[in-house]
């Protein structure tokens, strides 16, 4: 298939390289900042433009990975094409796209960073169309990409990512609050490495309900007291402690 | 050394296991459950107790692991004892153990299950005592047992722990919460697996503040609104990402 990337970002940058491997031919990659757009061009092999008018319109299949915020206004700007368009986004409905005559969704569901290789044939692709022919073209491209290529309407779409801000981007603050604690007890970060990737690891597994441990998981109030009297009262951390202390003992059976 | 072993649980199996593997003489394992502790007895050659007064007092070493809300009262009733005793609990001070005449604390941090095997080199082990050969002695004993064995205040350890909390039990409690979203949206939780290890990952190579993504990160008010209307009002999972989503917010630089 001859694809149109449309934007160079983070995920742009990920699925460019793994088609490209894959023996796509990448035939232009689209970023308003031209060194982006170029950057990137040059290790697929493709064409750097920055203007969405010089898109070449007799492509299969359009990628638009842009910030959500822009994703609308640069799906408005393009020209007419009557190859497949999809967009990556997570967050956003199947329907910015129902101007063009064949459109779809094609979300890599992964937080990708640039410097890092990521392994894709295990990150979850979510499919959406509303043309069945197309669904099936856009799995079929899913399959050569990944292990795990799913349908899902915008709706669950949405959820996935809703879901994804808990266990990836509130997990993670868990995190910097744990390095809060630690940096004011002159202790190191990495003294929680080995927990973290035990705590992450036990859930590949088992139901995180199964994995609970801690103090309000046992309903401990003891050592609950303890923790919440170290912690300076009215602080976030205190604040943040007993909302989830809360929340985890109301769960226990 | 010849050790007792007081207690039968998650932290005292693992330990006990490793001591053995390391040619150390576990000689006795109490449980107040005979079966308990004749379970893990049988594993590493040892002699099960149930009676306090049965402990053999002329052994080197005592390690007491047993719940934080019972091990005063166990360091209470254990016979009068010449060797060194110490326990293994991160959020229980030093000073529990102050009627011995050689005490300290030996407290390996991770999580452990009972059924999963750990890798202990990895796990930090915190010493302390108040008396220098004691400590050295400790500090021997966990380096045979791990690559990370540092000393640490009893206030650290407290701290140590509380950090845990976050960055284990919290961070689990999100993965739970995610699990919720999804359950309502029909989707699986498999899909959150490779997401949740990559995030994990990345905070062992830099610091959390450094790896945050996500809606609150980049200040996407447009999808934390949307987020925040599709769950159900009022509900425990929106307040939880307002709590959040509010302390990421925050921190943006």
């Amino acid at each position: 298939m001859d694809i149109v990337l449309i934007g160079s970002g983070n995920v742009a940058s990920h699925l460019a390289k793994k088609l490209y491997a894959a023996k796509h031919s990448v035939i232009q990659v689209f970023s308003r900042s031209i060194e982006n757009a170029r950057s990137l061009a040059e290790v697929i092999n493709a064409e750097a433009i920055c203007n969405l008018e010089q898109i070449n319109v007799k492509a299969d299949l359009y990628i638009l990975s842009v910030k959500d915020d822009v994703l609308s206004g640069v799906a408005e700007a393009m020209p007419d094409v009557k190859g497949i368009v999809v967009h990556t986004a997570g967050s956003i409905s199947i329907d910015v796209l129902d101007r063009f005559s064949n459109y779809g969704v094609f979300y890599p569901f992964q937080t990708f960073t640039k410097e890092t290789d990521v392994d894709f044939s295990n990150i979850p692709i979510l499919v959406e169309s509303n043309d069945d022919t197309i669904k099936c073209t856009l799995m079929n491209l899913g399959r050569e990409l990944s292990n795990h290529v799913i349908q899902a309407s915008s709706m669950q779409r949405g959820n996935l990512h809703i879901a994804a801000v808990y266990a990836c981007n509130f997990a993670n603050h868990m995190y910097r609050l744990a390095e809060d604690v630690l940096d004011k007890s002159n202790l190191s970060f990495e003294l929680l490495h080995p927990l973290i990737m035990e705590t992450a690891s036990k859930v590949q597994k088992a139901s995180p309900s199964a994995t609970q441990t801690g103090p309000a998981s046992r309903k401990d109030y003891k050592i609950i007291d303890k923790h919440l009297k170290s912690l300076d009262s009215g602080s976030e951390l205190q604040e943040i402690y007993k909302v989830l202390t809360d929340s985890i003992i109301k769960r226990v059976k």
